[in-house]
């Protein structure tokens, strides 16, 4: 496919992800803690481990994962205000907060982890496109390091893994009449069409989110951008249990 | 595909719609209005036109189209509290305002709409699943008249129609392993995998938003769902033709 | 009375009401429901009924009953921005609420209850003038019918009805110097003294709330007012009893 | 009618207001300023006096009067949790200011009072029964004084008055059976029906405000209730022309 | 000290206070209230005890003392909006409650006070600069008089009294190069440097706040502050003794 | 001073600062930015210039320099919930923010900047005690940057250099009675007493907020803790200036 493609203005072929760091305790005092980088896009996953759940969940013998996402002000080219200081939550806010939630919560046991709850923040240091599919690379490994913390402490006590599978997500997009994986912000804002795909370390779909900004998308297209997804979360899982190894 | 379909609760085959009906002018003042019923969801879709535009879009000789979502406490089976009495909008609120305003946009030609804004507001009255597909599929005939009104009286001024297409919704996901269409609450609280799908009248994509609620989806399901799903728009896109022509 | 009236614009006497409909059941979901229209005034009424009162009333045996009042962006002229959108709700809705909860506990026998909570939402979904008289009306007949739910199901056991007896309210004005019953908006506007009376179906006062828009007014006016709204409510008694016994 | 009267608990005649004090100019900085007792209920009065109208009255030539109406935490016998810390205004104080605004503003002609805003702060630094009431009372006498002000200075030209009257209010209710005027707090929560009468200084209605809080009440308990409100306000009428006198 | 220095506009000295009445039990209903004054600044402080603690302080057999600080709207010269009407808190008024909270704290053994609470509510009614400083001063005396109520009830049981000392504040500032002692608004606008002290009455610090508002200051001049400071304390550490034995 | 000082936890000697180290530029968006770090404590400076003033400065011919302070829900050891989740900004948070805002407009000549403005975001992303005084010394350095910038491209147009000098902050408390300098979190919890104080590079105060956490302290105790703190800037301002020279 990359022969048809015309230079990206970073010189990468249409199916190449941008340079992908995951650092792995990047914070003292969280259970498991990430500073994820996609290119210049740089988001700190922290995972806080607590024992207890929500109300409505009590009693169940269940844990549960949930996921709050954030942008520093500054980490736009444009400053933003801050959200605490608005006195409300954004509509993009919520909808990425609990798409990194559910994406989790697919590739995790939650009988297994008996009645606690781990969070996921995600606060982005840095914005340059993909910040929700980073977010989501990203937190997976510091979930997996905050469960490996609490079984290592016997608060978990389950005999099997709760984690099922791994999980991470990767932006696709067509620019210019051209599909081509993980958008920086340049790229973003001139896509027809724009899609985020969270994908198993196995293959297999937890959520596609595809929009047409410009004109609709047909079959084809569609085909094609859910083929550079996959392409590029293979990657992106083998980056994770790299990481994870080390 | 229906005979390996085991019976739905409703009786119906797996690729149909529940009896879906249109009311226009259900409202005295809106610009347009229209009940629309997906079987027992009933929501009602206000489209109000005003003249001028929100402050960014000033001076751009553009229109908008925006749409607010919101369910009456008791339009479920457990009455839930008011958003305006807890003082602030929950995420599946916005996410799903924020869809119906995106699937609207997709077919407005904003520029021949002159700078005037139409809101659409979609308030379900009684909720059986599906609301957001019905609100986008009501909402587009409430535009339509909206802006037949406005023609009308020269406030649009246009030569050409600014509606480029029309577009519907519908939800489809996976049910006991089988791919069915348009699912009421019975089933969208069993379903492994949900999807809805915004698409033209000329069946190109709008929106696909997959959710894989049990397990991950593989690429061969995630065809089945889309299959059904335009299957289903198809039939909504005549509808709303018929609608229109009353 | 009527003969010294000038033709309001609906042709109505000075003493007659607006047609008046209410149609029970108009919800699935909610253990009483009703459309209530007074002229193009349509209100939708659900109550619902939980087990449990507020914590200030817990252990003392008695129910409590409660309402809310909201008017949908589009059932007025002019679309109104959504309380929930601006995160607060305004005085007038809360005063309607509240007068709508009062009126309804004058004829409800809490210790008959037990300790269950009927909320009541009534939600304007077009308003033409006398939006909460409308609202008090169609709340006593969507309560009486959740009450004898609870009944029937021996959910409330109470040997003797909770209700004492029935209310119902009506707006009453003095337009162009003449006392006029049940306004719509075009007269609303112009009425010198505006009044909203409550009365039980014995034809006592539940609530008086008499506003001077323009001059203030004496005590002849005061009693012809009264006098106008008595009529009305008889009526509504009359409507009332009809509908519950459909 | 005082001989059918059980002893009040303070020892007043059913008929017999509570020792009214009215002290003009209690704060340096406002353009008037009041602070009313009604025994030992306590309201501090603000007026304050700006140029210009908000936003939807621009360009009208007509001035605007409103009232904000609030209690101060340890006001009252148990403290209240402040509306600030909260982050939203009650229900009940929205419906006093409102009460408070619109009697003021029945006895102004705003023609005359140019394009200026008079804004009446009521705080409540001490409640015993009869907060709203002693409110727009001693409200109306701040308002002379901040117009007598603004006319001073040159600021409102009009050669007349602004004021067209007086305006004061009472509250009765029956207690035991007998109605009595001007209830302190121990009466307040003991009454069966509790009515607040706003009442020009030529004894015409601005508002009438009754509520049955036990049995509904009937026409003859209105009619005495409205005679000892009249008894009331004319006795509050003289006491405010008094303090304007001083 | 005093002949260096340039009259100021009220003529005192400049290591002279304002003159200061503290008024006990200027409310009913509370457990300890005072009117303080500091010229013509004049803040109410009022104490409620009540029995129980805060969540987080549960079990601990230790109290809890805690303030609130708020201006009424028309304390200033210019009118400022309800901060209940914004629907939040200003960062200045947060700050102020919380200086007041921990002074007070600093001379309370809150193992003595049992597990109860007292709040100060210290509602400024006219403003003319150090109302930080007067709402410390006279909730002090508040606070000692609600001390007394619980302890004369027999509700605190400690032998010991829980206050281990008083506790008053003052400002001093650097106005026109010259150190000055309880700066009014006048003065206060034009000061450079502006310091409040909180000390006990053995004459240790609580609190030192100074804050440079033009040029950053020199030790020499921060000492000759601390210096004004504790001479205004001390008198009103005085002023404090006589008012409590009154 | 160090011989009298029992070993710290860290083994510095109670006049040393913890390792501080300054990194420039670790934005790439933003005008100026800075990681500044004191040990374990890491805050993010995000200097952000626009065009433009508040409205209420408009027209002055001056700039402005104000300033946002944030932790993260993770820097700190137990999780805290966001304030943009709770829908308001805490009582802590506006305090510094404020106090962030102050200290750097000591050294800025708002006339030499124009009508620009510039917001310092300070986040905390790891807190080891002394955030605030880390957020002033990291933000001075990040608004110096943002300053050449704006300058460089001719954007603020004065000859002379807007920066007045430069200023850092340090706490300093007593800790076991001995005064120590730059407190970590262990000692922090621990001190007697705490002050945190803001330095010109000259050596003259901006600010000086002392706080008497248990036992109030005396004028020697003062006095030895501003030497600390005067030891500890200038070195803080040392460093500063190597920070800028690189």
């Amino acid at each position: 496919m990359t022969d048809r493609t015309p230079a990206r203005a970073d010189g990468r072929a249409a199916d190449e992800l941008r340079p992908v760091t995951i650092t792995r305790n990047w914070l003292d005092h969280a259970e498991g803690s990430v500073l994820v980088e996609f290119g210049r896009t740089r988001v700190l996953c922290a995972a806080s481990f607590t024992e207890g759940v929500p109300r409505w969940r009590k009693g169940s013998g269940q844990g549960w994962v949930t996921a709050e996402y954030a942008m520093l002000p500054r980490s736009t080219n444009t400053r933003s205000d801050r959200e605490s200081v608005k006195g409300k939550i954004g509509g993009r806010t919520h909808e990425i907060s609990r798409l990194i939630g559910r994406s989790l919560r697919a590739v995790v046991d939650t009988a297994q982890l008996g009645e606690n709850t781990i969070v996921l923040d995600c606060d982005v240091l840095q914005a340059d496109g993909g910040t929700r599919t980073a977010a989501v690379t990203g937190a997976y490994v510091a979930l997996a390091d905050a469960i490996s913390w609490a079984r290592g402490r016997g608060i978990v006590k389950a005999s099997r893994q709760p984690l099922t599978g791994s999980v991470s997500a990767v932006s696709v997009g067509v620019v210019d009449g051209v599909p081509v994986l993980d958008l920086p912000y340049v790229e973003d804002v001139r896509a027809e069409t724009d899609m985020n795909v969270v994908v198993t370390g196995e293959g297999t779909f937890v959520e596609v989110q595809g929009t047409a900004e410009g004109a609709p998308f047909d079959r084809a297209e569609l085909d094609a951008l859910l083929d550079l997804a996959l392409t590029g979360t293979s990657r992106l899982a083998a980056l994770q249990a790299e990481a994870l190894a080390r």
